[in-house]
């Protein structure tokens, strides 16, 4: 791939993490919940990470919950803190999150909804962002509240210690954010936030260089919650099945090196945001969310009157790796549910491409590389404008 | 680790298939959802991944669902299948399965059964074995039955086939077998337990030389089912989440060689088992499920007076590997639930260990290990002797 410029949906594994990972993967292979030497090694390597993890979110190390994806650890809490509140007592309980969450918050919850759950797909303004009154409203009966940290798409941050405050206020229910895509790319405190009233935060591998298949659940452990995956009891019961150690290593190792040096890492991606968007605005593009506080590497644009996914297609052909939208599920057509929220133009909207940089340790994106994107995108829309011309 | 004997709480990745993983913990990171080349590459390892468990035993590409274990895969089934049929329809509904299950299997079922599902955990004979009638015997409600094809701690075999033609004419619901202990060691073929009544079959990659972290769950696309993890609707919407490519390429691989040379890695196996059950009875042991047909790398065996857990952890400081019975969890101690359905004495169940050899293409345990292993067994038994005749 010429220029990878899709990190939002996937970042490069990090080498660095990949050696450390290499021994799981081939002498130190032994199951974690065997008691021989072997075991026992396995085991206090999934200790050490947990220990990198809790250390690079300022967390207790038991607060740690080892699952594959950031997709399991959202159905975990969601999913796991609502049957064990309906197990407890029996009533009637609701949740809720933003219209803009990941479909890997708002199905779980409609999947409760079928089943009797209450369920707020609460409202966002016009940037994206969700307000605390709004919050404040929600129904006494709130099981739990999902808010992600930062969009997926638009790269909109939510002021989630404000809006855990604000539920707190009102509310005794569980609130959870996913963190998925803003750790690694702004300061996270997960003992600050559980100070703010925040339960429960997901963070995932292989957005901030670490492997795919391990990611993990912060939680309260006052939470009182069901697992997902019941059977031998790992992860103090809330995740059975045997431990992929090798990822588990990777993701420790990854988190530790995502929390370091994130003060330069952030200006540099800041820096190189607004040369690309300078560059998308001058070339006649709108910058959805520009108002709100937003990721230094996403960028959600559109060229009225083009469509997205020609956009993303051709650049494709030119080897530029760019999204129309997030990368989940395949072949989804259809205006992006968080543009619909935010009450964009569905015309605006179908133009949607969404430009996210690399912020890693080792897959920074640098000035080059917008530069070389900015060539690329004058050669696609060229080829559009004559085709236009032609048509 | 000197004296590995401990292949079925995991095996070794093979090299061949880390180095078909490689590329996918390197240059092709992208994620296999995104449109563009870069994702497509990852999107087609993924399908190559699919067709080769469906050749390997005998399935449809479109049959495979990936998971990240096979406690998940086992957990899909089960709570996806009973919460689909709830939802369908209102009334009563069971589920069932053999005593001598593994947790992962069991422990869902039980929550289950605590959100209201009628179950039955069904009695097997001295041997281990589920009998014909047990299961003929079932309410008409049972919605879910599931038997594992091997189990993990004896080795026993279920004639599984015979099991579902019975279960199946005289119930609708879904028969599932777990075989995680059982593919790689036995021929397996999805077609023709399907056309025996069998719905669904679980694989786990780390038991048959493939990585920690991908398993898959084939099942009849008939069965109607809910997912575990809801969210971006990966795996045709029953298992949501960023695909573990690399892992399932290294899944895909694992049991293409699994199913290959499978004759010759029988017999290889059967004659280690004869010369190590052999050299235990010689020293005193007693092997239980010896009657039972059982997998030809499995082994569970006591010696009358002496503590499983004692010899385990005398043999590990001998550089030997073994367990002294499943390997899920962390330090739980007591008796095998297996042996106690089994109706074995107590006293005698306390001291089972469980040597299981290697038996896959790059991890086979040979004579000279066995031999190896029997020479360190006389060690720590003569040091157990001497202990008891000083005390």
């Amino acid at each position: 791939m010429a220029l990878y410029l899709d990190h939002n949906a996937t970042t490069p594994l990090d080498p660095v993490v990949l050696e450390a990972m290499r021994p799981y993967l081939t002498v130190h292979y032994a199951n974690p919940s065997a008691t021989h030497e072997a075991g026992r090694l396995a085991r206090r390597a999934i200790d050490t990470a947990r220990e990198q993890i809790a250390a690079a979110l300022d967390a207790d190390p038991s607060e740690v919950i080892f699952t594959a994806s950031g997709s399991e650890a959202n159905n975990l809490l969601i999913q796991g803190v609502a049957r064990a509140a309906r197990e407890a007592a029996p009533g009637e309980f609701s949740l809720a999150c933003p219209q803009t969450e990941h479909p890997c918050v708002l199905e779980p919850m409609r999947a409760l909804a079928r089943e009797g759950f209450g369920l707020n797909e609460m409202p966002v303004d016009a940037q994206g962002v969700l307000s605390a009154e709004t919050i404040r409203d929600l129904p006494a009966t709130t099981q739990v509240v999902s808010v992600m940290s930062a969009n997926n798409e638009t790269g909109v941050i939510q002021p989630v210690a404000a809006l855990a405050s604000a539920f707190r206020s009102m509310h005794e229910g569980c609130f959870h954010t996913d963190a998925v895509q803003a750790f690694g790319k702004q300061p996270l405190s997960f003992r600050q936030l559980n100070e703010a009233g925040v339960s429960a935060l997901t963070l995932s591998g292989h957005k901030v260089g670490g492997p795919k298949g391990a990611a993990a659940l912060l939680r309260d452990r006052r939470l009182s919650m069901h697992p997902l995956v019941y059977g031998g009891g790992q992860e103090g019961g809330l995740r059975s099945g045997t431990e992929n150690v090798a990822a588990i290593v990777g993701l420790g190792l990854a988190c530790e090196r995502a929390a370091q040096g994130l003060d330069l890492r952030l200006q540099r991606a800041c820096a190189c945001r607004e040369l690309l968007e300078a560059g998308l605005r001058q070339r006649g593009a709108v910058v959805f969310a520009d108002a709100a506080p937003r990721l230094p590497n996403t960028t959600y644009a559109a060229f009225p009157g083009m469509d997205g996914e020609t956009l993303v297609s051709l650049l494709d052909r030119q080897q530029v790796a760019i999204s129309s939208g997030a990368a989940c599920g395949s072949g989804k057509a259809g205006v992006s549910a968080v543009l619909r929220a935010m009450g964009v133009d569905p015309v605006l909207a179908k133009g949607a491409i969404r430009v996210s940089l690399g912020m890693m340790p080792d897959a920074a994106t640098d000035r080059f590389e917008v530069e070389a994107f900015l060539l690329q995108l004058d050669v696609v829309l060229g080829q559009l404008r004559r085709f236009a011309a032609v048509a």
